[in-house]
């Protein structure tokens, strides 16, 4: 005869638990030994059409009836007995969701119009026992599909006192049972079954056909109510917690789920139960506080704990009743945490050896390390502005951090504020590269303009400022140095807030919260044990020495010692423009680019020459034996130079007003020469090699200075690992040109020093072209480095900065792009490319170094593709870089994980 | 024994010629029975280590003696002999070229010290004896070697006379033979030889060793002497056209190169020598003249004439000399001729059945297309403006085609003067998109700046307009209107002349040819049977029932009626943005950007919708039963609005002014809009589909205007064959999205209508992106284009207008790129795209019918690649649909041609 039912004490294996998979089954919690309700499971392990039709196959009543005799027995308590009610809830696992609630239980089941007053009496509560049982008929009502709407309204009678904070009183809760009874006759045709075998026949064959039906009933549909698949059925008695000063009930995480803390936290009322939604009237204690209380029944939630965690491997949250200083656990579950509990608890448990290195990496999302290293607003502060308004509005997350700040509109303006100490926050409607100089000591920056690789927000991403960009609602008068947002209005001086991991703007000061690496013991740790895994996976791959390597983006010696304190193995990314902007510098490369001879540029070249060779000099000693990969100049020339209409309407202004200075005829020259070398398309125009190419005394001026520095630093005993790197290449013969002079500069500087210094020459993939001719640019260069930013510009035909703030985002929002191109790697398109450039480019070369230096080096499912097409580095701006080790090992180790 | 000598008169097929493969053999030549001198072939099939040491292989020589004295048998001749010299040439295959004459005779073998002064009395010229003696020292001295700058220097002496125009004296003659004598006698440590039989065993092993080198002598390389590699050598009776009056030399055409005709065109001249560089004396007389005087030898020339085109199978150039009434042959070769000519002579050929139809069509080229239907500069005239200065500057060869006219720098007034019929040349800065009503009558176009797909480029070839483009040479001053080249200054109203096939600008008229297809018979019949095969070699393969079509593109009734008079099978890209900026139309497109509601933006829509409608009307009409793809809006919004820079001037000098007039502040809102919309990179903004997404409006306009005019088409009884073309697709679901609104458009359109129109709906591929996703695109739609200008510029990272001028033409000098990307289809990066992507879109869907509609729809070499990946059509600018439809059929045929 087939076994149905299986009860909890049994110990049996049968498998099925309830609710969703981080939750432990009753049935498995009592096998090892953890202290449940008695009760027993129903196998529903049979065709489903016994239950359509709501019948109870044959063989199993007789079997639950015998279940149901035996806890009696073990209870003492009886099924029905108005003076020692036995009540048990019905678990099931087809969740039904109603008004926002999670409802899978058919509690208080032996509840009729004479136990319920027996309850009254046993807990000296009558509002507690009319709560119940409202509540049961409530529930068997909903699984047995009536309406949902009008059970509702009976039910809002309750709320109603709920809501003018008083308790419903004994009368009202009566007349909602009435009210509930009522329904249920009309709809079924049959009283309420008064019978407590009758209800549980009832609950029981609801409950079985619940589980068996994919399709909500048509009652139900209309009201979110959803239907899940599995169908297992548990049979539960209920326990009391507020029989007294010896019960209670209390909800506790086996470690403290804020800091990882290695104690029991949470919280225990004392004489209540847990549907307290009507009566508060013990308000919860620290659960330690039941060391004293009752230390027996904390001894044992102690034992509960470590027996869960053990069996589970993970950090739970319980839920418990302790009825007359006995113990029931009626939940399970693993706990929710923070980025800093999740850390800490990954590492000891890790070191405890409950779990490997390789779990406790894969239980840390990488959210939650941007989580633990950027400043955030406090807890609670976001809300707060909401309500008082300060919240002003909301660009896009350009960098991420939290400041906070004066305003100010002008460039120059905040460089002196930020030299005499002020915490600034730039308001702009967008940034240009001769901006930087004046951004080196604010908070944050905030853009009308601009997309997430505008200069805005690649700078502030270099430099760790936060910045939201692209902030449209905001309108800059800069004449009259205020913005305004809608009629609220924001004058210079004034403070804000910025988030750009969120992109809003707050009036005033928000509470934040500022991390450090230091502090963070434990985040180092499972990094140091993510990068040995990446490269102990690494091994036993080919062409594949060291795994996935996470390097850095750095254009000065600051940012490249910044990026070895977190853990780069080197320098992906070296942009020699940087160095350009820089304040004192640009004069001269204005000068160079606008000279009329060759000459005349080779002087301003030579000025620039040692500059450049000192910060490669910084950058070269800081990296002491890493690579660092340079970088040759990439931008459009106009870059460098004053804005063409800003020159426009000053020659204008000065010309209306009679001026015939020499100033004007300078200015009238300048505008000349700027109007000749702006470009339509600068993005797709006369910059990166070929700039290079067509004033070749730059790229040798550029190699002298990486040689010269190197061999300087090499001197010094210090292991000095160049490359150089040849941007926006879209033909091979680009590369054996470049090559030769380099190569030429370097055989000279060496030859001239005395001393060898290995180097790598390579190219950036930034255009199609390069990747479609992958295997004839692999014959020229020792590394490729995707340029994935560019490369996605030109893959889908869409510059960013024009694109965002006009038709990406509603892209997005509609549905016709899955994600932001920019953001996260393009696989069908953008990633195709890059696969084939990598198997074309190791047809070549077999052991062609290649990685990416793109925004994507820095997003976790761009980092996985990186790992799956075999690249040997992903170049990452500093402030992403705890997240792509994390990735990075991720990927290696396979680790799933919604974010 | 080996047989290594081959008379003439044996017939033997051994198959050796002289000289280029165009080029007859006298052996071949001998067997067909034309009169050639008489002489024998050596054979060299033999290891060339004999010749390298010059010495002749073991049993030549006796043979060669045996021939010799064949020839002194039957000419009566003797070598060596004064009273009756025989004088013969050696001719060798390997080419030296020296001093820029190309050098493969050593002639007048059997001279020397005794009988040139035998050969003085027989033709009673003794400078004539000593011309030929020089030249034979000469050339037997430089194939063996001997300093050509020493032996240049004693022809100098020669060569001085002719600059002065008198002929050299009998006794400078001699000087040269006894100073080239030292020469020789000086480097071979040997004299000259005198002995006849020494001097051919010399002559012949020199030519034996350099047509066995692949290396060139040192002391001949630096001397621009070049060595070729195949080895016959042939020994020839010198024949003398100076033997009096019944003598002669002559060069004959078997047809008239400039026409074509079936006649025999040439020049004779009486009593003188081919290498007449000494005297001439008899000048040249029309070889018809030969009927009077000789008519035997014109008898027999018209014989020679037909037996050679006969043989060769097409025209031939023929050098003949008469001795004493007696017609020698000497050379015979492939003639040269004009376009005109090649056209008219492959077609009477193929009509007289002596080659195929297919050979017809694979000897005209597509350069002489270009050269027949493009109006040019007329013969001669090029020359002259370069020897008076009138050729001004050299720019971008934008749009084909000469033209002349008066300048004027003001599109309003090329408009008024277009008008009252003058002849207008517009030279601007550069062209904008506003400028195109005044475009519309004038003749040409000559811009400063822009590449070869600048607006002012496009649309030139739209309109079939001259244009050159990019001529950085010229300084326009627009408000003193005049330009500059140098010192030279051009005023307006003055008249230029333009030659937009090689980006030539003149001053004043240049003589011009303007063809006309109509004259054009027989291009007419050769274009005919080009469309036949392809469509004949089309059936042959899978996926493509016409071959390789050739559709035009086309943007009003007019420019569709031209392409299918020219033979378009199809209009492949209708850009419907050019009806925008027609005058009228403009205001109402720039009110609908600028609208701030969307009423208001209906509202203006609404009124394009008529005029949209009526001209797609007209073209549905012009096409009857063809297909007429149409895209839908393409270019940024922004190019249909003021110039940015303009207006901020003219606020800013308002302003200055005090003016605060509505209409400054009319100025000021349109600055702040269009200031709003303009685009850093605009070429990868918010332009194509997507605009037509975020403002579907436009889209659904666009849908009825096109569904609409096919109905009210439809109903004249006109086959009407829409497709509707999204441009600038980077993601399957912006097809999925716009389908979905198209199709609603058409059925309520054909609902309301009460008539069915079929249509296609398909996609342009001009971003990577597109291509990479083919498989995806094509679940959505019937076609694919390729825009192949834009998916160049993509593919490269390169804008097409910035890069011309500043680097692009550099780097195809400078040999880093091979070719201009933009004029012939980049196979390796650009094809490799669009290869996969055909490939991919027809596994999704076998039938999609896939075309391009790029600039390379013109050119040849694309037009190959085309057929070889398997397009359907291309489609191009209707002033190249000759040259493609020629293109297509060679591409059929595999016609390989250097052009």
């Amino acid at each position: 005869m087939k076994k149905w039912v299986y009860l909890f004490t049994e110990g049996s294996d049968y498998p099925q638990g309830i609710g969703g998979v981080e939750e432990a089954g009753l049935l498995e919690m009592a096998r090892i030994g953890i202290p449940v309700p008695l009760g027993f499971t129903i196998s529903s392990e049979t065709s489903g059409a016994h239950f359509q039709g709501g019948t109870i196959p044959r063989g199993m009543w007789p079997q639950i009836l015998g279940a149901l005799e035996w806890i009696e027995r073990q209870t003492g308590k009886v099924f029905g007995d108005p003076l020692r009610p036995l009540l048990i809830s019905v678990w099931f696992s087809a969740s039904l969701s109603a008004g926002g609630a999670e409802l899978n239980t058919i509690p208080y089941i032996g509840l009729n119009d004479k136990t319920v007053r027996g309850l009254a009496r046993l807990t000296g509560d009558p509002c507690f026992a009319y709560d119940c049982y409202f509540r049961f008929i409530q529930m068997l009502g909903l699984v047995q599909s009536l309406e949902v709407s009008r059970i509702q309204v009976a039910i809002d009678k309750i709320r109603a006192f709920q809501r003018q904070g008083t308790f419903p009183t004994v009368k009202a809760l009566r007349d909602v049972v009435i009210g509930l009874k009522d329904i249920y006759r009309q709809r079924t045709n049959r009283p309420f079954p008064q019978n407590p075998r009758e209800q549980l026949r009832t609950a029981v064959a609801a409950s079985l056909r619940l589980g068996c039906r994919n399709q909500i009933p048509a009652s139900l549909s209309s009201s979110e109510v959803t239907c899940g698949k599995s169908s297992t059925v548990n049979v539960v008695t209920s326990v009391f917690g507020n029989l007294g000063a010896r019960s209670g009930v209390g909800v506790v995480y086996t470690r403290n789920p804020l800091t990882g803390q290695k104690t029991l936290y949470g919280e225990y009322s004392q004489n209540t139960y847990h549907e307290d939604v009507i009566a508060n009237t013990s308000p919860p204690q620290e659960v330690a506080g039941l060391v004293k209380y009752m230390p027996e029944v904390y001894r044992q939630l102690q034992d509960v704990a470590g027996l869960l965690e053990f069996y589970y491997r993970d950090m739970q949250e319980i839920w418990f009743t302790v009825e007359q200083e006995q113990l029931w656990i009626l939940r399970a579950r693993r706990g929710k945490r923070t980025a800093n509990a999740a850390v800490r608890i990954a590492v000891d448990m890790a070191q405890d050896g409950l779990i490997t290195r390789e779990e406790a990496i894969a239980r840390i999302t990488p959210a939650q390390l941007g989580q633990l290293m950027h400043p955030h607003v406090a807890p609670g502060a976001r809300e707060r502005a909401r309500l008082d308004s300060s919240l002003l509005a909301k660009g896009l997350n350009a960098s991420p951090g939290v400041a906070y700040g004066q305003v100010t509109f002008d460039v120059n303006k905040a460089e002196v504020w930020g030299q005499v100490g002020k915490n600034v926050i730039l308001v702009r409607p967008e940034i240009l590269p001769t901006d930087v100089h004046g951004m080196l000591l604010i908070r944050g920056i905030l853009t009308k303009r601009g997309g997430a690789t505008s200069h805005a927000a690649v700078v502030a991403r270099g430099l760790g400022l936060p910045c939201v960009s692209c902030c449209e609602a905001i309108q800059i008068n800069e004449k009259e140095r205020f913005f305004q947002v809608g009629d609220r209005v924001v004058r210079e001086g004034e403070i804000i807030s910025i988030d750009g991991s969120t992109g809003e703007v707050f009036a005033g000061t928000v509470d934040i919260v500022v991390p450090s690496l230091d502090e963070h013991v434990y985040l180092r740790t499972v990094l140091d044990w993510a990068d040995d895994i990446c490269v102990r996976k690494g091994e036993a791959r080919e062409h594949f020495p060291h795994g996935l390597q996470v390097w850095a983006n750095a254009d000065c010696p600051e940012d490249a010692e910044r990026a070895r304190s977190l853990g780069a193995k080197g320098i992906g990314l070296c942009r020699t423009e940087h160095m350009f902007l820089q304040e004192g510098r640009l004069p001269i490369v204005q000068r160079m680019i606008l000279a009329d001879t060759e000459e005349e540029r080779q002087t301003h070249l030579d000025q620039l020459l040692s500059l450049q060779r000192s910060d490669f000099e910084g950058i070269f000693r800081g990296m002491n034996g890493l690579p660092v990969i340079i970088r040759l100049l990439d931008p459009p020339l106009n870059e460098f130079l004053p804005n063409y209409e800003d020159l426009l309407l000053q020659v204008a202004e000065m010309s209306f007003h009679g001026d015939c200075s020499t100033e004007l005829n300078e200015k009238k020259r300048v505008l000349e020469a700027v109007g000749r070398i702006r470009e339509a398309n600068p993005m797709l125009g006369f910059r990166g090699i070929r700039v290079g190419i067509i004033l070749p005394a730059i790229t040798r001026m550029q190699a002298r200075a990486i040689f010269e520095g190197a061999c300087n630093v090499a001197r010094e005993g210090i292991l000095v690992r160049p490359g150089i790197m040849v941007p926006l290449t879209c033909h091979a013969n680009e590369l054996g040109l470049v090559r030769a002079m380099v190569d030429s500069v370097a055989n000279k500087v060496m030859s001239d020093q005395g001393i060898q210094v290995r180097y790598k020459f390579g190219t950036m993939i930034e255009v199609p072209r390069a990747a479609l001719t992958a295997g004839q640019l692999a014959e020229h260069v020792d590394f490729f480095s995707f340029g994935t930013n560019d490369l996605t510009q030109t893959v889908f035909g869409c510059s960013r900065d024009d694109a965002e703030g006009r038709f990406l985002l509603q892209y997005i929002q509609q549905g016709i792009l899955p994600e932001n191109p920019f953001q996260v790697l393009d696989q069908d398109g953008v990633g195709s490319l890059i696969k084939a450039a990598v198997q074309q480019g190791r047809v070549i070369r077999p052991h062609l170094e290649i990685g990416i230096c793109g925004e994507h080096g820095g997003d976790p499912a761009s980092i996985r593709f990186c790992y799956h097409i075999g690249l040997d580095y992903i170049s990452c701006s500093p402030s992403r870089l705890l997240t792509a080790r994390l990735a990075a090992a991720h990927a290696a180790l396979n680790t799933s994980y919604a974010e």
